[in-house]
């Protein structure tokens, strides 16, 4: 049986953390399919019982998994705390240590909530799919030297490194690469090689990794460019490899085309297992404990799990389409705008009724 | 009499530098006020006579100039050029070398064009009035060590520097703080405190100076949410201040807003005279010598640096009103999607008319 270091965290971290375990129920029911969850404190949780954000025995259980289930940390509570005591500083170094170099983003708007979108009607007609790979393990997020200096003046200096080797890249590229290949062989690469050595180096290996993929259409845009071709006319993209910095801005504009951090899944891979899973959202601290937050994004991370840990594509399928029938119904969480406004836990329940 | 340098450069700078001068030439019949514009190269074309895209005399006289108008610069011709021998690095080092730390991009959308903006149109029915303020001379841009290392075993590393000063942000933030108490007496400061200590001395710094502003409403935002808010509803914004990278980032987000980029002007200023004044299109080399880029953004730029550099407001106002008005009408190029499609010069007319 697969063993799942499960974090549910903080915020509404703790109301979807009941999703996770029905459907995990239910799994086990329907296809005989079981796997365990492990619950360990993460972020603000664990910074208020072990005055670390990601205590010792949280990252040893979650490196002798077979996948990590990570829901959100983070509220004003912890917001004041020095660096090292914030949840994020938890998460940073959970992805560091487990080094899933590989965040992948899918960006997907159903052709049920494109009256969602920011974007006029025309522009997502027939909703959006572009998935987003984004670096997560080197950049200016890990660079050494760092920190904030004074100056004999009083004055003072902050200092950040943005370091990239060729090595990582490559392998990161790849994953790119093999994404396009099983998709429509488009890859669009961003980066700022008009003014960084950074952005030199990714777009020259990115550029040699080509030639392997003779079939993939590669495209270079510059970071800016990305920004606003993103808002201009988002369904030119399918694939997007980019580095960390860049990754997180963009998937979070991307993530605003749909209309609901909701709805949004992620994976971060590696070289090796565990992989991470988490819901982009955050912990949303306002509407916590209300019963008011969208399982969807849970529940598509969770078809992620089952499709890139647990090779069970056929499961994970299976769910991606229950939540499509139940948007059908024209029901939703708050969030969604639907004809019927219904909670967590409700709308849970109308997703697995159509499993 | 006030000496401009005049950098029309390269693509569509050739086409819109005729209008720069139709403009002066009005203004002084009109209100007895003018200015001498000294041409200069620049750019791709400065790199094909001289080897330089800023050649020693350029900068000579720009330094010597009341102000700097530049249109625009690069190039597919250059594209493949080394780092130095592009068209961007004469930019790069005319900003720095003028020291202009702060880039002005006024973000607005005339209500007669509501229906060119890719957002919906009731988050846009009123328009846009956003000012995104950027640091121009700090971070990653031109921070050292900068290069790519070769390593023993073959594999390379690139290293850029993300730098910042407390000097700087201070000078930079202040004029962001005054800017909102002539307006909405609300500021946005964008960083990524979270993760960088660039983005910590940032707040820091930035906190300490609103102490100075007790009327000015300061909220600080992450980058990656600043793109998602930027989105979801623009109108919350009237003035962002942010670094470099973030405001190249976010002013190309917040354009694609607008919907063309053809719209929007920018100036940068500094300590001391000049400042340097550009539209934000860049080159569009596709439609170059076409009769068909949108004067606007140059007529918007010949307007700020009246306002910032010669200190007259009344003529600034009286041509975005000739701009207003010609919209009005229902005329435009092609990029403005109006009734009516006219050339550059054609429209140019039609608003030295509405003058
Ligand atoms: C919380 C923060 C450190 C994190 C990041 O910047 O990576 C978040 O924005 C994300 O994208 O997961
Ligand atoms: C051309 C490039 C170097 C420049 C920048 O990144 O500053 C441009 O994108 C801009 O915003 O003016």
């Amino acid at each position: 049986m697969y063993k799942v270091a499960f974090l549910p965290g903080d915020g509404i971290g703790q109301d979807l953390k009941e999703v996770v375990k029905l459907f995990r129920d239910k799994i086990e029911e329907k296809y005989g399919f079981s796997f365990e969850l492990n619950e360990l404190p993460i972020g603000g949780k664990a910074i208020d019982s072990f005055g670390d954000p990601l205590p010792p025995d949280t990252l040893k259980e979650c490196k002798k998994s077979d996948a990590v289930f990570l829901i959100a940390v983070g509220g004003p509570k912890w917001d004041n705390n020095p660096p090292n005591l914030r949840p994020e500083a938890g998460l940073l170094k959970l992805r560091k240590s487990l080094n899933v170099f590989c965040n992948i983003r899918p960006i997907k708007l159903s052709k049920h909530l494109t009256h969602l979108s920011c974007l006029k009607c025309e522009t997502v007609d027939k909703g959006l799919d572009i998935i987003i790979l984004r670096e997560l393990t080197e950049g200016l997020y890990f660079g050494e030297p760092r920190g904030i200096y004074t100056q004999p003046d009083g004055s003072k200096v902050a200092i950040n490194t943005m370091s990239y080797s060729s090595t990582t890249i490559e392998k990161f590229a790849k994953i790119g690469f093999d994404l396009a290949m099983s998709r429509k062989k488009s890859l669009t690469s961003v980066d700022k090689a008009n003014v960084l050595e950074n952005s030199r180096l990714w777009r020259e290996v990115v550029e040699n990794l080509s030639k392997s993929y003779p079939e993939v259409k590669l495209d270079h845009l510059y970071v800016d460019n990305a920004a606003l071709q993103m808002i201009y006319n988002p369904n030119q993209f399918d694939v997007i490899i980019t580095e960390n910095l860049f990754g997180d801005i963009l998937s979070d504009e991307a993530a605003a085309l749909v209309g609901s951090l909701g709805l949004l899944p992620s994976a971060s891979i590696g070289d090796n297992k565990p992989f991470l899973y988490e819901p982009v959202h955050g912990s949303a601290p306002s509407i916590a404990g209300k019963n008011m937050a969208n399982p969807i994004a849970t529940i598509f991370s969770i078809a992620l799990m089952l499709r890139l840990s647990f090779e069970r594509n056929d499961i994970a399928f299976d769910l991606e389409n229950a939540v499509e029938k139940t948007l059908e119904m024209g029901i939703g969480t708050a969030d969604l705008k639907m004809k019927n406004t219904i909670g967590t836990r409700e709308f849970a329940n109308e997703v697995l009724k159509n499993l």
